[in-house]
């Protein structure tokens, strides 16, 4: 079998359980992302034999092995001399890592008595026949041992991120076993109506990703050729044509910047949601009115100015209620554009008529005075609905601000 | 040695990336704080030679082993069938688990014609000679295997944690090696700072595991002797009693509930988080009026009555802007108690004055009108100085219904 890959995450933090291990789910995401076959990913304490022990095992196959932590300047971080009494190889410093380190030292460790230059050149280190891999994040460089087919990164996720498309060429170049693979988000659709809008295809998996509403599809030729694979993904991508974007709130904030549009947000069962992962971006300032958490009825009378009479008549969770909040959101907050959300968020509050799960959301552009508003059913516990229900908005704002406006497109047509 | 614990998690979508593992976490933080010794968590596709080569490895140690997924219904979920073929044993229906499949697979599963009553046995099956450990959330019953000290469980979280209980009574019984280990949650205080107050203590280890400001310690016996423990964890509760709680907004809602008290935000930079962490919760609408994400100026004045003037003369970033924007919220919300928000999360719109990270926190009660305000500085990046912003209030506000009004009590002895 050709080779494949091998993840040793190192870290009694994670042991300990004080840390959750994001890395696994970055490399492995990554890897199968682009083909490649990760075999096994295994976490272990900074205990001198368990690492050993593993890296040892490992090389017999002829595995590529991708080792997470250890890397630092304390006493724990053992990456480097164990990798030197493997290879029977010295430790030198690596110059850039080097003169990066004594500068910071110079100007901040300096501060700190507890670290001594000697200690924190420790990180500056690489055995004297391995490759560095430069680290533009921290101090720590990366390293690459191109005869054991091995490479050791730090455990910081932003230092690996950073480091990532050095070590994806080193890995390339070593030739591991590659499949071909394609992947298509696909926002306003479950996986279950998508699977069954998929023709089952020989030769070609599919694999999928859970969007917080949609799909990330991988699909994966395992037998080499790639005319199944490319037929299939054309299939779906003129299916789902309006729905194919890789985050449709991003795509959101660039045009509103662009057109120099506000947004304003009215929001009762998502309780601040929608607001929270808008501001999650750095820069919505410019674009971002403000919003209302209208939780209360008496709140979304008094700040929306929604009517106690039609509070009374239709209920908070209404066509009506919606529109009226999306309404007051832009006129209170002198945005164009409003979202506004009323819906049961549960486990409580459900009827047979308005189950929980249940939730209307509307959509206003105030230079057109175009008012929409749609109701879903996402029974799907309180987290999964919250985060469906405002990822669903985004969406439809993202299509109608794109112009997607027809009727076969989902969700927006769902927006009536 | 005595006997450690290792964790098998199954799964090809964890091994693509298509799923977060939380397991390892999850039975690592458990473990860690009953004292138990985490050896390895071996994450593997679901494949029956990697699943049993590792079994077989790991059962030449004595230690326990944890399986955790492939005990459902379809073809891909191999543990029973491994087990019988290790075990030389064959499986058959756990009587209790035969019983809640057929009852579903009558009222709900006959309505899928691609799941047979056949099919969906498979997962009420067992080695004979297994003790069945109960699932009181799905239907796959977990396995114990005393001969082989192993434990299979699925690999739904809400399962496993509903099954642990139980597993924790058969692995004491197999008497693991055991450190004496207590755990001590402390709000308001970074690490480096808790550190340098905890006295070094022989025979005693200190771990550390964030909360979203602040430290849950885990001070841990080595060598077997409660006394110089028991001793540590008295002083730190003596030194930190206002502290010490498991989570201060839990408190702060059951309060708020218990007195009728109604509770209102009016945030800024923190752009909807405090009232998506309150409404996280189920059930506070009792006590939740609502919020006002003013993050434009404008949108502090006209929905929070903060004067044009104010915000010209202070900046938004400020102690008067901060008041304002409580007194506003507790008033246009017709709340008891108000928390109001206003800093700069970055990573631009600092200054010399008031660098990035800087934070203004109102805390008003409207019954007294009592008004306190703090500023912190939080240069932790947007995503965790956001975390640590509301964390703070929350804290203080619970601080302050319990009546922990004194100057040493930290946070809310900064708040004036």
């Amino acid at each position: 079998m050709k080779r494949g890959i091998r993840l040793c995450i190192t870290g009694s933090e994670i042991m300990n359980g004080f840390v959750l291990d994001r890395n696994t789910q970055f490399f492995a995401s990554e890897l199968y992302g682009r083909g490649y076959r990760l075999v096994e990913s295994r976490i272990v304490h900074d205990d001198r034999h368990q690492i050993l022990a593993t890296w040892r095992e490992w090389a017999a196959s002829g595995d590529i092995i991708i080792n997470s932590g250890g890397l630092g300047p304390t006493s724990d971080d053992l990456t480097v001399d164990l990798l030197c009494e493997w290879l029977g190889d010295q430790a030198i410093y690596e110059p850039e890592a080097e003169r990066r380190t004594r500068y910071f030292f110079e100007r901040r460790a300096r501060k700190n008595p507890a670290l001594s230059l000697e200690t924190a050149l420790r990180q500056a280190r690489i055995p004297s026949r391995a490759i560095a891999i430069q680290n533009s994040v921290g101090l720590a460089p990366g390293i690459f041992i191109p005869e054991k087919n091995f490479f050791a990164l730090p455990g910081f996720p932003e230092e690996i991120h950073a480091m990532w498309p050095q070590v994806l060429q080193h890995i390339q170049a070593l030739e591991p076993e590659k499949f071909l693979t394609t992947i298509i988000p696909v926002w306003g659709v479950g996986e279950s109506q998508l699977f069954s809008g998929i023709r089952e295809t020989p030769g070609v998996t599919v694999g999928v990703h859970a969007l917080p509403w949609g799909c990330r599809l991988f699909l994966r030729a395992e037998n080499g050729m790639p005319q199944a694979l490319e037929k299939l993904a054309a299939e779906i991508r003129s299916r789902y044509s309006a729905q194919i974007v890789e985050d449709p709130l991003v795509e959101v904030i660039a045009h509103c910047k662009k057109q120099g549009l506000k947004l304003a947000f009215a929001e009762s069962c998502t309780g601040g949601l929608a607001a929270k992962r808008l501001t999650d971006h750095p820069g919505v300032s410019a674009i971002f009115q403000g919003g209302v958490v209208g939780y209360a009825n008496s709140a979304k009378s008094t700040l929306l100015g929604v009517s106690q009479e039609l509070l009374a008549t239709h209920g908070a969770v209404s066509r009506e209620v919606a529109e009226a909040m999306a309404r007051g959101a832009a006129e209170v907050l002198s945005a164009e554009l409003a979202l506004s959300f009323t819906g049961i968020a549960g486990p409580d509050g459900g009827s047979e008529s308005k189950p929980v799960g249940t939730v209307y959301i509307g959509l206003y552009d105030r230079r057109s005075d175009d008012m929409r508003v749609a109701r879903f059913h996402f029974p799907l516990g309180r987290e999964r609905f919250r985060n469906a229900t405002v990822s669903c908005a985004f969406l439809a704002l993202w299509q109608y601000l794109c112009g997607h406006n027809t009727q076969d497109v989902f969700p927006l047509s769902e927006f009536r």
